[in-house]
């Protein structure tokens, strides 16, 4: 057996070659196809986004709006998923009830085994609008309210804020939500996105390859982060105290502040460039500026402090308090938008697939270790 | 950013230091916790192995009585997910139904975001009790045949033979599912239980990791080989061909031979030794030899035409139908039992954690890639 040696979390090793997303770490560069991410903030649109990623190319006028077409049909869910829905404890984490609902959609998908290129567009586009239902429907479930129908013709975020909320978002916060989904469509092979590859890699099914990918976006140290910016800022609210006293201690008492730094980039993340922008903005147009302020204080006091850059999810915090999210339901949207990415990652690693199947460095008891029978065991 | 090149599947690649499983694919070695499969098959139970993965060591007679007592106790699901097992359509693959179920029970489990040992601990003897009884309870409904109910008092393969079939299996059929299991229990960073592992590396909870295991093995290069050997087997039987023949014809389709090589053993695969003998003894006691004789002049020939070995998927096909699985169940089957290993690398490695997050090798649009206006894209 030739190995390499091994590095812990495969920082820096290369697991896969890949056309969708290029960073540069050293330089803060994000690009989907090619496409920094800055332009594609300030001038596309996440159904723009979606198509970039799976189809590799922007779309014209009448793709486009064929695609948009495509993604309003899918905006419906089987009745046994709603049921399915209503049958989860009112208390369950919506992540959970995500990755259980996606699972379960599988059994209704006519292509769910298919790992074609085909089939797995068309799971991309059902999968992308049914997340996006499956979180708005339980909130309101869990809340005791009535269903919202989907409106068809309207964008993945205008439909997301309708549905979850009962009315038409404003402009600004449609705006504000469809730039925070361009923003985390993908990010080249993040845990989640790789451990999607890594269950694509042994030719199963789309739905597997999302539902792994729930579950890792699930954990503290990757979808969570945001959670606990705002848990913190909400804890400096409550107690009225000063945002950078309430730091200070924290890092008296070693705790982990959530939202700063990146294992990839040692400059600022591209994407918190825009959240800061959108954050500000909305509390400006809001009247209720609190949050954004907050955060600015904590930014300016950890980069001078701790010389780390604010990340995606520190302003993705404040942003989606004050478009009256709840704190559970960051993570989901997270997923809603990069639901886009393990698609394209999906449909990349199923069209020139390996199994992906690395090896350990056994450090464990040297073979043959004995087998005491159990009379002789302490 | 360092990097070292890109190996296509991480093929040699050290991902992870580890204690639990040795492997020597030249020598044809496996070993748990340095004690070899040969050892462990003949002398062990599969709780008994359960223990040593996720305790590190082999239990003395009071250790492993109270744990066979633990995994009596946890036979129990929640009324819940007995009746989300019923609304499943009784045609739903198995393994989708099992990703789906395992997903749902995190809902009820008291522990379920817990990521410490203690923890994890308990929710692997849960998990390992729920599994098998899902599996078991979803047949019975999918065949319209009533639940059975669990038999705290057996042994794991026992009480999963009972609750499938209604009746107490013979002593044999009993021993060679157990051996299947200790056999099928762990076998280091094989796909499914890295796809665990870079769930678990979020800091992702047991049920998120264990879902996406199952994800990946569903995957026809994965859990899905020792089906397609079954599949063959029951064609040969179905056409009255002679085995050599039938796949002499599939060689010259260049159609895959399932259940032969193995990426990590260029040796025999020591499970297929067992897995051979179990094929064997049970189709003599059974006065239905016909599959382990089939199987048998099938692997002489790829042996002696191909030079490749058979692998683990190959006799565990003939050892299913020959205990009177049905073919949909493998796969599940495998999960049974790859469900204590998993646990064990899961625990392993929320023990001394780090973020699994490689790069990718980007070969796409160079960026910066022009953002097109609309009125300009072809």
């Amino acid at each position: 057996m030739s190995t390499t040696p091994a590095t812990k979390g495969l920082e820096g090793v290369v697991a896969a070659t890949s056309s969708i997303c290029f960073i540069d770490g050293d330089k803060g560069i994000l690009a989907y196809r090619g496409i920094d991410i800055h332009e594609l903030a300030e001038r596309s649109s996440f159904e723009e986004v979606c198509y970039l990623l799976w189809f590799g190319k922007l779309p014209n006028a009448k793709e486009l709006s064929d695609f948009q077409a495509q993604l309003g049909a899918e905006r419906k869910l089987h009745p046994d998923i709603i049921k399915l829905l209503k049958s989860f404890p009112t208390s369950a984490p919506p992540m959970e009830v995500l990755r259980t609902a996606v699972s379960a959609l599988s059994m209704y998908d006519p292509d769910a085994a298919k790992v074609d290129h085909e089939s797995n567009i068309r799971k991309s586009i059902r999968l992308t609008s049914q997340i996006a239902m499956i979180v708005a429907d339980f909130d309101r479930i869990r809340k005791g309210k009535d269903i919202v129908e989907a409106d068809k013709s309207l964008s993945t975020s205008a439909n997301f804020l309708l549905m979850l909320n009962g009315e038409k978002p404003s402009d600004t916060a449609d705006k504000a939500l469809d730039v925070a989904l361009i923003l985390h469509a993908d990010h080249e092979l993040n845990a989640s996105t790789f451990a999607a590859r890594v269950i694509a890699a042994t030719l199963s099914d789309m739905h597997s390859c999302i539902t792994g990918a729930i579950g890792a976006l699930k954990g503290p140290l990757h979808g969570g982060a945001n959670e606990e910016v705002m848990k913190m800022l909400f804890a400096i609210d409550k107690a009225g105290e000063d945002p950078v006293e309430h730091v200070k201690k924290m890092i008296a008492e070693k705790k982990k502040i959530s939202g700063f730094g990146h294992r990839v980039y040692h400059t600022e993340d591209p994407r918190a460039t825009h959240l800061r922008r959108m954050s500000r903005d909305l509390g400006t147009k809001d009247g209720k500026p609190k949050w954004y302020e907050m955060s600015e204080k904590i930014e300016k006091f950890i980069k001078a402090e701790k010389k780390l850059n604010a990340n995606v999810d520190f302003y993705s915090a404040s942003t989606y308090t004050t478009l009256g999210i709840d704190i559970d339901l960051f993570t989901p949207i997270f997923a809603i938008s990069r639901m886009s990415g393990w698609a394209a990652h999906v449909i990349e690693q199923h069209n020139d697939n390996r199994l992906i199947r690395p090896r350990a460095d056994y450090v464990g008891p040297k073979h043959p270790a004995k087998y005491v029978p159990m009379d002789q065991r302490g």
